[in-house]
């Protein structure tokens, strides 16, 4: 197929050379000089503005976004909607909030224009092993988009699917995203006791490594984890400092309105809040009680 | 009641002085020659050593015990054994884990030794306030006794009482102090949040006085913590660092051998954990994992 | 003063009530005759629709509403706003979202009319014992409220205070409410315990009065959990459901949002959830896994 | 090798045909007598008494252990002691607590027979695809039995490692447990997430298979997931029950013991006995207390 990739970033660099890899014709755009560059050089025609890009594209057209999950995405859709024309589709792969997405796909409806979702996971790793795709939207659309879901997965058959109406991608991506959150963090803590088990002087990459074999905790993650680990042992110069990206939020919050219990996936993410605390009130005001009612000693700092 | 009191540490020694405001007539031993001479300021009659503690009591002797939990218990209790004679009753005053209360009294028993365990709240306010008393063991020791709780607790009739057999005064205390551990959590969480939201420059001080007239979290902990904002509203100087004392501990474990989830107490004793754990491994590792899989930046340190 | 209370539910006809016995006149509203009956037994004169309301009242009017949170403050302002005049003021006494409050504020303010957020807190003992008042909103308005306040309080100087602009007393009473999830839970989990040691088969209303009196626990809330468990002290026939209600979803979502970590106020909120939650998905794929990878039996239902 | 399986339960009996197609002679003992003629029908020689598997073995003896953690593995040594030589050699393939297999190994030596141990998972699908094997033990040992660790691993050199000295591969075992309990509950409170979100209609095996290639969160428990929700997508007549078998209890107290903070891996435990408690005390008592201050109905069960 032709399509446009709007966003050349880490994500949508990748996802463009993949495509190009499996035979579809891609053209790009990206706001920065240095990305287009890189892009061409793999394949990918670069487009020095959304303008140019659409105006490439035969109709009917089929633009990809990969652009950070936000107000970007309404930007870039309000530049688009003058220069399409009925029967374009815009698929958002990126990380967007799927209340947001089901905004928007009636907004894009209201023009006569597709709106597909598609979550995507795969991290850097999708380019060279595919990406799996939770798809969204109405069926005639997604079945239309079929030949380049089948090339960004791991297989055409394998690690993509049409899950439900928009939005019902995003939502999907957004609750794996939470579940990423609750098993790095179990291997997290996991090795955090070993490490802490000086008696036994464990080596931690071995650990991982025996893991990935025949264990009940093998996983794409302890893959990476293992990597990790042998790379840097001691995880040496890595501050102890973990970013969140809104999507194991949304999981908390969603969760809490759907009244179900995820106390792991929640507490996950507090954990990486409390990584980014290095001066907890919380604490603070916790070693203060205890002197106040107990007489016990106050650390100073 | 004439009594001796075994260690004349912040607990000890105003108990000690409770007693003797009460009418009691206390003597008292310390390793400590500095806590023997503040003691004997206070009315209590000091003895250089267990042997003539032990030997200045008319029999049958009650012998008070205000020492740190473990060993120490169990070393004054050897060196107690062969002074005393049947008949004399030993209290454990202090935070004992209720099992060693329940060997300890059973070893006390086969030499026609009485033992109770008294769980005591009330931190350094004591003194003035009484203290809450949660007493255990066989129901003719609890009764001789009676004049010495009734002194210590906040009224004769108020704040103390016999529970059950020998063990259960520990066991109370101990899920006391879990409870404790989850209220003092709940309060630093929530004034953190109120600290956080700059937007309406919150009087933290101002905000805990309010809530402890009417509102439905006043406690003495929102006293003692209203202190301590007042005090110093910034909690500068403070170290977010948690220190805790075993309880918590011994309460996790015991809510686990009885299948009783606690999540909330357990989380409370974590946190204090995490308090400590300035350079956590497990953050580490989470940024070293988002790295390996999704190319994410990591803090260096 | 002379003032109107818009809703007389528990709390509003309870309020009214205070109000009336410290001197105020007080007429009041509410769509349910029956609640206005009530009142008028108690000294408050009903008013048999907003209109008829408003227009009894002297200007500057001051109005007091206690109404359910959400879509019913919005109708209930909606239907006053042709009936007031510039000057006059509403209070918002209920468990708004502060963001509200702040939206509602800016509306009021467009129209002349003051508009000040009270958080509330006491429950159905505010009657007797006065309310822990949380006041947002202009210092001029709130000064011309302040007899209200100090009627309302459990006294003139104690329990109430301004603390910030208009929504700044709801989102204080929002936390305010996260906490006492958090120590409510404390509280449970540790009386849980106590139940299920039967070993030392203790007496629960027993422990509950003895920390009443001198133990770091004691509080309002014990004081209540110690009339609970009096009257009912296996709780018999109370179902294991537990409801909630805004106030500690917002504090968790007010949280992340600040980046605070509040675990144990989250945990507390989860736990209802799970209270509610009684043919548990999450606990049968549980089952189900451990079926499908380690052949662990699963029990049928 | 030569080498006698002791227990041929469901672990037990697939280890030793695992051993057995891998060239082995394995002769096997287990009380129960069906155990033992399933066992003969994989080509494993049963014997009726453990004197007799004793005897039949070739010195030095190699003896593999599956049975229950506790108790059993104590009485089955005290009943193999007067039976072995020095030089014999005892594998613990269970799951043990590590501190009981120090105190084993130590026993063991003081009779001059060695004590291996070895922490097993894969459950019952480690027959076909081997096992990760975590090996503690003395150096010579373990090479000793290593051709019997490539036969039960997935490959000669894969998932299996000597970890460290006795007890190691117990305690990385019990970790690993621990981290399982985490993944699986991260997966079961995401799964109910996509259950309970009714507007999407949401196709949970077509979700886990989507998720099996390519994305972030694949891993051998996410395909055992996707066997499960394809058998029985509703979860239908599954009770919300679910067991725990003591390793995740350990790492539990480890981590506390440890002063690491493991809040994911202790909440997943928290939740399993959470399952188990269909009549909570503590969620009575909330709604208790809901009704003593608030007057909040309670639920009548």
């Amino acid at each position: 197929m032709e399509l446009a990739m709007i966003g050349l970033g880490r994500m949508g660099a990748n996802m463009a050379q993949r495509l190009v890899q499996g035979g579809h014709v891609v053209s790009g755009y990206d706001p920065g000089e240095a990305a287009r560059e890189a892009a061409a050089a793999n394949g990918i025609a670069p487009k020095s503005s959304l303008a140019e890009l659409v105006a490439s594209l035969p109709a009917p057209r089929v633009l990809w976004m990969m652009v950070p999950a936000g107000a970007i995405v309404d930007d870039t859709l309000a530049q688009l909607l003058p220069l399409l024309a009925p029967g374009d589709v815009v698929i958002d792969g990126g990380n967007s909030m799927y209340k947001d997405t089901q905004r928007r796909a009636a907004m894009m409806a209201s023009h006569q224009l597709g709106y597909v979702d598609c979550g995507t996971s795969g991290g850097i790793w999708g380019l060279a092993e595919g990406y799996s795709l939770m798809v969204g939207g109405e069926a005639a659309l997604v079945q239309r988009l079929r030949p380049l879901f089948e090339t960004l997965a791991p297989a055409a058959d394998k690690g993509w699917g049409h899950v439900g109406p928009v939005g019902a991608g995003h939502f999907t991506k957004m609750v794996h995203n939470g579940i990423e959150y609750g098993m790095m963090q179990a291997y997290a803590e996991g090795f955090s006791i070993l490490q802490h088990k000086q008696e036994f002087a464990l080596d931690l990459p071995q650990v991982a490594d025996i893991w990935r074999d025949g264990s009940v905790v093998r996983s794409w993650l302890l893959d990476r984890t293992t990597d990790a680990l042998k790379d840097n042992p001691t995880l040496e110069g890595i501050a102890p400092y973990v970013e969140d990206s809104g999507e194991g939020r949304w999981t908390v919050a969603e969760a809490i309105e759907l009244d179900v219990p995820a106390p792991v996936i929640t507490l996950s993410l507090m954990e990486r809040l409390r990584s980014r605390d290095k001066d907890s009130f919380a604490d603070k005001l916790l070693a203060a009680m205890r002197n106040a009612f107990g007489g016990h000693r106050i650390t100073r700092q």
